[in-house]
């Protein structure tokens, strides 16, 4: 398997993870996702690791990683379906992720996603402030 | 891996399909998802195939099989991102699927599910016309 498929739902794009992040793997994500972000204009990337019993320190990591790069394109990132065990590893390996949302699902993470992307303040688009 | 995760999306199922679906893992998704179906009232199933390079005659039977059982659940199977390769194989293999729409993405398939299910007519929820 090269890289994971990017789906676009709406103005969110959607990764699910169901394998190990091996090296190459994430480092492709990381690319494919970042170049999604710039082509489609999404404002947020919802990342499903429910099929993840395992997450090891290098995963948290790249998985903060593309979260501060969505962050720098203008998209927010929703971590969603972490199983309690994986929670449990990552505080005891000390990640902390910066620019990461969680939810406990697909459903509840898109929600707040879009609510978030469309609340009451928004961003102004046409530079209307500037 | 023993199971593909089953996302829910409002009234939609979505299945993303990364890997090969070897005999146990085909039959394991059919008993997911119709529990799935059953369990949540899902009206839709999204399954996307974009990152299959291949599918054979077993993994085309399959996919419809789902689609046939979903339908008899009241919920409408939508197969997205298929490759053009996999399409001429299917075609080849003489796979015909009785219950299926596709669609070229997750996004436009989810539209479509959309209309469908809220199309109209709808669906008589209370059974006042019995």
């Amino acid at each position: 398997m090269d890289r994971l498929p990017i789906l676009r739902l709406g103005d969110c794009l959607l990764v699910t993870i169901q394998v190990d992040l091996h090296d190459r793997l994430a480092l492709t994500l990381q690319d494919d996702l970042t170049n999604a972000i710039a082509r489609t204009g999404a404002r947020g990337v919802l990342i499903d690791i429910s099929a993840l019993d395992i997450v090891d320190s290098y995963i948290g990591r790249v998985l903060g990683n593309i979260a501060a790069m969505s962050r720098v394109l203008d998209a927010e990132t929703m971590i969603v379906g972490m199983q309690p065990a994986v929670a449990i590893t990552l505080v005891e390996l000390g990640v902390t992720w910066q620019h990461v949302r969680t939810a406990l699902n697909v459903d509840q993470g898109m929600r707040r996603l879009r609510a978030s992307i469309d609340g009451p303040r928004g961003r102004p688009e046409g530079g209307r402030d500037g």
